[in-house]
């Protein structure tokens, strides 16, 4: 599975795996794969370092890339203090009301919120760029808006190739007018944020919309099949965030959460403000249910969301309180149902490919 | 583009055109695709044997298939007036409001409404199905759930294959139970009626709920690299709605209306109740908008809310209102954006289906 994106990076195989977890990430490099690694739950850039250390040791030389959630537009001088001030008091009795409805206990005294929205901020993902321009890192991805043109300036003087999340093709050619250079085509059945065009339009529209500019399709690929239909529809690979929360080498904080994974149908997730104030694919719980409950005080906007609910979701997840307990993952959820390793997941994409085009050639009369 | 079904159906390309009108699906039908005529605007059973007659006259021997709406529970003695009846004031006076709200003139005294949903009640649909059974139909298509028992079985005493639409797995799994042939997995992203799953996750997840029936790829698919995806995701086939909507051989019943398809990006669609109670895909418009606005009354179980519109649509559709103009479509009219004969539009479905499956090829390293 080889494009000229995937010959640029020095892959074998045209495949991109986000995930949060280095073991993940570099286990995905190892298979032929390009690891990318998620660098949004790293508040401070030592945790970023030693992770990139540990991946550098861990890839067997296999290049990889790291993805941060950097806001294009820069607002000056703001705290995460300031940020939490602006959170109506509403809101944040709402949250307590919630959490006491399910008798969810209180996190230890001094004990800290394992899930930080501090990486969404402009500072922290600068504070990590400062790291991560340390490592041989090939792509440096952005998952908000594209990246400022400082930064992009930055990565190209490091030969980092620059790519966007984009959820629409007008979106798309605002990235390739900012100058990156791959655009990641996130379709509406997606985890985590999304749009709402469906991979099957969004995908061959934004190829048109910023060719020659290299595409990837996401958001509904988790098997060979799809991955053989992301290339159909233009793209020069695929990117895969999903189907990697089950893999063994994941480090997912609840086992209530895994379990909840694998026994979910691809009508079980929902697009919700719930988790960080704009829509974002996830498993649709009484959580995100009471976020988007008419009845309720609604989302706040992003960052206030993601500050708001921060210790809330951790708590969720530390006593696996399982009506509440969720996670971002696309409407593939449905046929995520085992716990392999990366390794046997990649080797089943590549194999699925594989068939999928034989049997393509044989509609098509080519076999 | 040849499978198993296309040759039991006797045509040469597995690409099946559901469109309303005669001419659009003769002209499928001719150039090697298989047409199939949606009846549901047939209210009298001599209008829809004057279109199979006309289709028998002008296939040039081609197979074709009809397409029917009938619920597969029977509601015994229910007249339309009877429905009617079930409407509440408060729904008809807001119709009222927002007609007025646009100046929408009235209809002339005595001109009928020229859009029924007579259609979608049993006793029509049977009466069609008595009109249909006399001519040599290869296919009967049920677009809301599986059709009666007795109907299937009728079906096959003729030879006639019966398909039936499903938006998930579960609903597909009825469907294969109940006995019918194929079925057309519709995804998020059509035009219609749909559920929430989109195409890249609904197709493979039907195709293995129930093989070995054969599955049709519906919804996000106007290209021959989107026909190429629903083959590599299992379909033995797809099923083409919304791009025979502005062919030149269509009828459709306002030139401001084929205007609007034309410019309309793929973002402008959107899942509303608003024409027949169900979700179904359409153009947003001023008159979704009214529907599924918190302030309003909301809209009204099917078919209630299809019989309750009905006038209001055809006053829309005769003078032209632009605001509130609209049809159903999916995704994909985005990339509607000229008028040409069927058989252009087919040539380029075919040809580009080659172009993408050579695609494929080079990236697998088969080329």
């Amino acid at each position: 599975m080889e494009t000229e994106l995937s010959k640029e990076l020095g892959v074998r195989h045209a495949i991109f795996g986000f995930t949060p977890f280095p073991a993940v990430a570099a286990a995905i490099s190892r298979a032929g794969g390009f690891g990318v690694l998620g660098a949004v739950r790293y508040a401070a850039p030592g945790e970023l370092a030693r992770s990139l250390d540990w991946m550098q040791e861990h890839t067997g030389g296999a290049p990889y890339g790291l993805d941060v959630v950097m806001p294009a537009r820069k607002v000056e001088g703001v705290s995460e203090a300031d940020v939490e001030a602006m959170i109506p008091e509403t809101h944040r009795q709402y949250v307590k009301d919630v959490l006491a409805r399910h008798g969810v206990p209180e996190l230890a005294e001094g004990e800290a919120s394992g899930w930080r929205i501090t990486g969404w901020m402009e500072q922290v993902a600068r504070s990590q760029l400062d790291v991560a321009f340390d490592y041989p890192i090939k792509l440096l991805a952005n998952a908000l808006g594209s990246p400022p043109a400082d930064v992009i300036a930055r990565a190209h003087d490091h030969g980092i190739l620059v790519a966007a999340l984009a959820g629409s093709a007008k979106h798309a050619r605002r990235h390739a007018e900012a100058g990156i250079d791959i655009v990641v085509a996130q379709g509406y059945e997606a985890g985590g944020h999304t749009g709402e065009i469906a991979s099957m339009v969004l995908t061959p529209e934004v190829v048109r919309a910023v060719d020659p500019l290299p595409v990837l399709a996401a958001g509904g690929i988790g098997s060979g099949e799809q991955i053989a239909a992301g290339i159909a529809l233009g793209a020069q690979g695929v990117w895969l965030g999903s189907v990697w929360l089950t893999v063994q080498e994941a480090e997912l904080p609840s086992r209530a959460l895994i379990r909840k994974i694998l026994a979910a149908g691809s009508g079980d997730t929902v697009r919700s403000r719930a988790l960080t104030g704009k829509p974002a694919r996830q498993l649709r719980t009484e959580w995100t249910d009471a976020w988007d409950d008419p009845a309720g005080p609604g989302t706040l906007p992003m960052p206030l969301q993601g500050l708001l609910v921060a210790d809330a979701v951790s708590r969720i997840q530390k006593y696996e309180v399982e009506p509440l307990l969720g996670t971002p993952v696309g409407q593939i959820v449905g046929s995520m149902n085992s716990e392999r390793s990366v390794r046997a997941v990649f080797d089943d994409l590549t194999r699925g490919f594989e068939r999928a085009v034989d049997r393509v050639n044989r509609i098509a009369g080519r076999l």
